[in-house]
């Protein structure tokens, strides 16, 4: 596992995913860029999902990211909002994954990693987010779940790198 | 709508894809391709997610399809499989119609047109595929599913364009 990376984290929602890019390099660590991409809920589902492709091939190719995470699924309370978060969840994949290793966390975990506990509310994830990657303001929702994706990441490869050292 | 145009049917399955390709002149048709797509299970679902992209984009370039049809989702019996349906539909509407429109209907739409009733079962829809495409041997059933969804696009063109030469 290499030291410095570039990672991308999506948060994949039917009406807005929520990216973050940053750059690891040991200890340290710099925000590159998050945001919120937003899809139109007027047009078909295949043009959404369309243009959500485009949009993730097109931070794929600003960004070139090493490696990329996607917040493991929950299982939605009725098959309907599966159906359209599954929809969406695989198309971020395939178009922000393209050329680079795709990881998964659950939104337990990846509470627990960033807040300490699993069961935190989203207030809590936006503040810790913004206090551990000391960003001027607070993130909208759903780029501080990428941000807290990404940072969740990054402990897990630190706690790898430290594994693998201490054999 | 143009008279002659190449469709590309698309049945997306958790575990197998079945597709189909036709050229449509006028009355005439002519089948040029159908099979079923594999996925891997062993392999993680971004893995997964991702081979199937790559094969319907080959799918895709070979053939060059002027339309896409695909499958509108059944709302599975459980929010966990319409998740894991959800992904693979997302990816197949966004692979295979990269570059053309995307056209949906439900199974028991597929069923009526194609067989003649909404509740017909999966055998008397690989016979009647057979039948009607003059095909030498009955294609598997999820190949069958994607030239039933072909011809029933094929069917919905026709009472258009029979719609618009009436104006």
């Amino acid at each position: 596992m290499p030291e410095s990376v570039r990672i991308l984290g999506i948060d994949p929602g039917s009406r807005f995913t929520g990216y973050a890019v940053i750059d690891v390099f040991g200890a340290d660590v710099n925000v590159v860029a998050y945001g919120v991409l937003k899809l139109p809920q007027k047009k078909p589902v295949s043009e959404r999902l369309k243009q959500l492709d485009m949009l993730l091939r097109q931070l794929g190719e600003e960004h070139c990211p090493g490696e990329v995470v996607v917040e493991e699924a929950f299982v939605a309370v009725n098959a309907r909002s599966a159906l359209v978060l599954g929809q969406v969840r695989g198309v971020a994949i395939v178009a922000a994954g393209a050329s680079c290793p795709v990881f998964e966390y659950s939104a337990r975990a990846v509470k627990k990693a960033v807040v300490g506990y699993g069961q935190a509310d989203k207030g809590q994830v936006v503040q810790m987010v913004k206090t551990l990657l000391h960003l001027p303001e607070a993130p909208p929702q759903d780029a501080a779940e990428a941000l807290a994706l990404v940072l969740c990441h990054m402990y897990s490869r630190r706690f790898a790198a430290r594994l693998e050292g201490a054999r």
